[in-house]
């Protein structure tokens, strides 16, 4: 650790750092998560970032602690086979740092499951997350951005950073959210689409973008947020659409081994058990929509798949091929965007990868040809002039692309089998939701 | 690599790769640089992501090739003292991958200095990046930001993204943009603060963010943006202001350790030396005044320096203490947000950091006592219920704490000591421009 964090001649110790750490007296520091009140004595458990230490104190102690103040201890060190981690701390020295102003506390932090709404839970997020269980949510999203940057930078891909403020709708959709951008109309970016294609042409070659993203839509439901963050990649040169879904079968499988090792303990808690083997079959949607109507006298929306058939055919999968994963292909070029390469069948280059019932990626091959995208602009009933900037691109060589966008708190929601995408939403913002 | 870049039996090689690529033969694609026609044959600089290659074409070839079109080549190495790299390809093969269609490249991209003006630049980005100085600013940015999120992971802390689409103006301020979002008015994000301190109080105790901060400011500078990115952090149990300055001091001293090592050729091409040892002066506002009162007999606004007053006291900084930077301290309680930790004596436990004669960052310890916070916002004629959310947190013992953020495209331009931020933004957004 370069930041020394010391009181006097001692140096903060990590709880999880507490039995390995040298001499009999450590100071700890972190928030009063449960008080066991003996009378004379009192068993105090010490919560910080790492883990929970038990800490034995004395009556004049006890009666200065409230549950959720921070503190600073100084303790010698008991090897205790009943105290978790078996080691407790008998208090030398204790000091305040954050005192409490509460009557009563809006959420019960201790509980491993909190029984409150989940509306409750996200309105006090500054104690909701104080729960070892919600906070390892987080844990789990910040290891799947890590090893979504590692494994693309391991790949030659660059990491860039694109306008979220835009002069025109990314994709000329309704579903935008205005700007009052000084005298003008700007829009926020529902996906850093034209941008990534754009540095793809101009020498990256291959790009990537942890960014949020903006949705306007009317969707109020457990899938759906107004802001979220998009794991977007953009790879040039490639051959098809087939070497994009390599990347991103290859991601998934280095995800999981990532993961196995970075959250052991999280992925425990939520009793999660990660396939060692990945293995993702590509199906065309038009054979989806068979075995849908066919097994599940399911029918399907022309061209798409609704959120049940994303269901059942996410049960169809697991049992036929053991994955919970599948890639669904050959999409119909009037259900794609203008910028998806179609195959010369009527269909496009293009997929979505749907994960335990629940689309996570929409990705494809990208039209490169400067004719044939603005042609395919026209066709699409647009105007091309009002996507110079992104047209101007195709001139210049633009070399064959493709790319996929996957949303991070839809993948670790699915990971952790949790219900509701507000859960592994640090602040969501939904219809109704703008605060905290 | 775990993707496969194949073209029949052979794997691409990238440029820097072809020297020590086994075999006579290898495969490269990219774009077409240069291309010198002597007649009977022709020399073509082939560039890709990673430099430059020579390669030999006959003039069939030739005739089919025009500046900047992408290209697939297989070609016979060759040893050429006289060729960039001491090596040529003699071309066997050549596939057009990217047609183009123009008459006249809008920028040269062979041009070490891009000749034309900024704005031009900015205007066809997509084709002014593609001069590899340009881009390598962009590189150097890129591992500014690995180089941030490499130390603070090391030191403990997590990554976090919040909302940028907020209910309430971040400080009360009156720079801000609003959206519309439904049938209600909100607002882009100053910067993460609120929520930052809110996730060190929420158990996490030290976090970062890199995430786009939006100012309404009217201002269009060579150093303004209205867009940005900001490496924010902020840390639970410190002492004081002083472990956050230690904190970015270290952060500063690992980033030039770790650029000299990632971006070598880089920092060459832009002719920048960074100095091995980096301790910076931490000087108090007032001193600072009077330095520039009677060395430069420059006055400086109350409570504040300006941006003639940086240059200058960066300039008595360097000479004095031989340093880039300097930390400016115990800034007034009235020029600083209301959550600025007072030291008792009018003065606030925040700072300044100045690089080359411009702020890249504004930092400190933040009060933690709710008490305090709430008398404090109500000091600075604001009131605490339109900062419910926020306030709420300090009632749960809240850690004393602190923190800082940089300006991303600040720092990198000043690394490279660029003229205008622009150059160090990838897509700028100012009072003027929205696209491309």
């Amino acid at each position: 650790m370069l930041v020394k964090e010391e009181v006097g001649s001692k140096e903060r110790v990590y709880v999880e750092d507490v039995k390995k750490a040298h001499g009999d007296e450590v100071l700890v520091r972190g928030w009063v998560h449960k008080i066991h009140d003996l009378g004379k004595f009192g068993f105090v458990h010490l919560r910080d970032k790492t883990g929970i230490i038990q800490l034995v104190a004395d009556k004049e102690i006890l009666k200065e602690l409230r549950a959720e103040m921070s503190v600073e201890v100084v303790g010698t060190k008991v090897e205790n086979s009943k105290a978790l981690g078996g080691i407790e701390l008998q208090i030398k020295d204790l000091k305040v740092l954050g005192k409490t102003y509460y009557d009563m506390l809006p959420i019960a932090v201790t509980q491993g499951k909190t029984k409150v709404h989940l509306e409750t839970e996200l309105d006090h997020r500054g104690i909701s997350l104080r729960a070892p269980k919600k906070r390892a949510i987080f844990k789990v999203q910040e290891e799947i951005v890590t090893a979504f940057r590692d494994y693309l930078r391991g790949e030659k891909f660059s990491e860039i950073h694109t306008p979220k403020i835009l002069g025109t709708g990314t994709e000329g959709g309704s579903e935008v959210f205005t700007v009052n951008y000084f005298d003008r109309r700007a829009f926020l970016a529902q996906s850093p689409q034209f941008y990534k294609q754009m540095m793809v042409g101009a020498g990256f070659e291959r790009v990537f973008e942890i960014g949020h993203a903006y949705r306007a839509e009317l969707h109020n439901t457990w899938r759906h947020l107004n802001e979220y963050v998009s794991l977007d990649v953009e790879m040039g040169f490639i051959k098809d659409e087939n070497d994009v879904m390599d990347l991103e079968e290859g991601f998934i499988r280095y995800l999981f081994d990532y993961l196995r090792k970075t959250c052991t303990n999280e992925l425990k808690m939520y009793e999660i058990e990660l396939p060692e083997k990945v293995e993702i079959p590509r199906i065309p949607l038009s054979e989806a929509h068979k075995i849908l109507l066919g097994k599940y006298s399911k029918k399907s929306p022309v061209g798409n798949i609704d959120a049940e058939g994303e269901i059942l055919f996410s049960k169809y999968v697991k049992e036929t091929y053991g994955s919970d994963f599948v890639f669904l292909t050959e999409y119909p070029v009037a259900k794609r965007p203008m910028y998806a390469m179609p195959d010369g069948k009527g269909m496009t280059r293009s997929f979505d990868l749907i994960y335990k019932g629940l689309e996570i990626t929409t990705g494809g091959q990208r039209i490169h040809d400067y004719e044939m995208l603005k042609e395919n602009i026209i066709k699409f009933g647009l105007n091309p002039e009002d996507f110079d900037f992104y047209i101007e691109n195709f001139r210049y060589g633009m070399p064959p692309h493709g790319g996929f966008a996957i949303g991070l708190e839809r993948l670790t929601m699915k990971i952790l089998n949790l219900e509701n995408i507000r859960e592994s939403t640090l602040l969501p913002r939904d219809m109704k939701r703008m605060t905290p």
